[in-house]
């Protein structure tokens, strides 16, 4: 049973990777990249210091682009950051060798989060399962759970290396003359997982 | 880390008490009874093939005769089957003992779901976690899981033995001269777990 598992090396992907093995599932990890950035490489390292398997999912720039511009109308990365989710998910789901596909989404999490209509379309129009392990855990139970497995680093998401779309999304906005600090949240913290809590 | 899980002995309920159980969690199964049946016996005896500690929790008759009321009122199930779930996990939750609360409901259920405002609500107001392993798993993935664990009897709800809130429910809509075929789902199958499946 291979599930397909969008990966950003954050402790939300990390943890649902984590409970995916738990449930006996083999788990290949999965980093979206729109080529502008090698970003990716911090996942990469974060999955073979759990032991996981790792591969890349190139999108293409256009769609970053459009997101781009989603954020400058708009002010707020929200729905950009959705649009991109949602379109690796179906980018993910339509690789014929994937039967199942899952991320790391939290149910007290604004974006990204499908729907129930989407969710079952998306398993609908791809023929796959879609799994998401934290979608029915608390922020109690996730940081108990967290607490547990991973050292965790914690930085804002300005100056900490990661592998998530925000990445390259904030860089595209600063190639276009766009100070991403005045779209993105000022101070939003963001975590990446340094390996096993000793287990 | 103790959880206390609520339990009908249901396939649901158990692959629930499974995945806990796999993300490192002492399992307290918990089944519901308003004292007029003793068909908390069956999910007892599942508990016990399973493995799990169980206890009862004794709810008062007045919810149940509520709960008859609105399903006599509305002539269908789902908002009193709602009114006692949301009872069921106030009065776990609200025990001393009580850290974390669970159960087995479903994305693609209907009823009983607590949507998030209420999932919060339920946290906050008693100072718990609130867990749903399957919250996050479409019937693709709970099909898969329990057909590699559970020996599985299925029947019909009239007929099967088992220890959920219908079968009281049910009884006291007989007693009150109400044929429960006149309000619940003419042919509404449900499952019974028997056992591990060699293990």
């Amino acid at each position: 049973m291979l599930v397909h598992h969008l990966y950003s090396g954050g402790k939300d992907s990390s943890l649902a990777a984590w409970m995916l093995t738990r449930l006996g599932y083999d788990v290949e990890l999965v980093t979206v990249s729109f080529g502008l950035l090698d970003n990716w490489r911090f996942a990469r390292e974060t999955a073979e210091k759990l032991g996981f398997d790792h591969k890349i999912l190139y999108l293409p720039r256009e769609m970053l682009e459009k997101a781009a511009e989603m954020a400058m109308e708009e002010g707020h990365p929200n729905n950009a950051i959705q649009f991109i989710h949602e379109r690796a998910l179906e980018a993910l789901a339509s690789l014929p060798e994937v039967e199942r596909v899952s991320d790391g989404t939290r149910r007290d999490d604004r974006v990204p989060i499908l729907d129930l209509p989407k969710a079952r379309s998306l398993e609908d129009r791809f023929n796959v399962a879609y799994i998401r392990p934290l979608l029915g855990l608390g922020y109690k139970t996730i940081k108990e759970l967290t607490e547990r497995l991973f050292v965790i680093e914690m930085g804002e998401s300005e100056h900490l290396e990661k592998g998530d779309y925000e990445v390259e999304l904030r860089h595209l906005l600063r190639e276009k003359g766009i100070d991403p600090l005045e779209i993105f949240p000022k101070s939003h913290y963001q975590s990446r997982v340094m390996g096993w809590k000793g287990l």
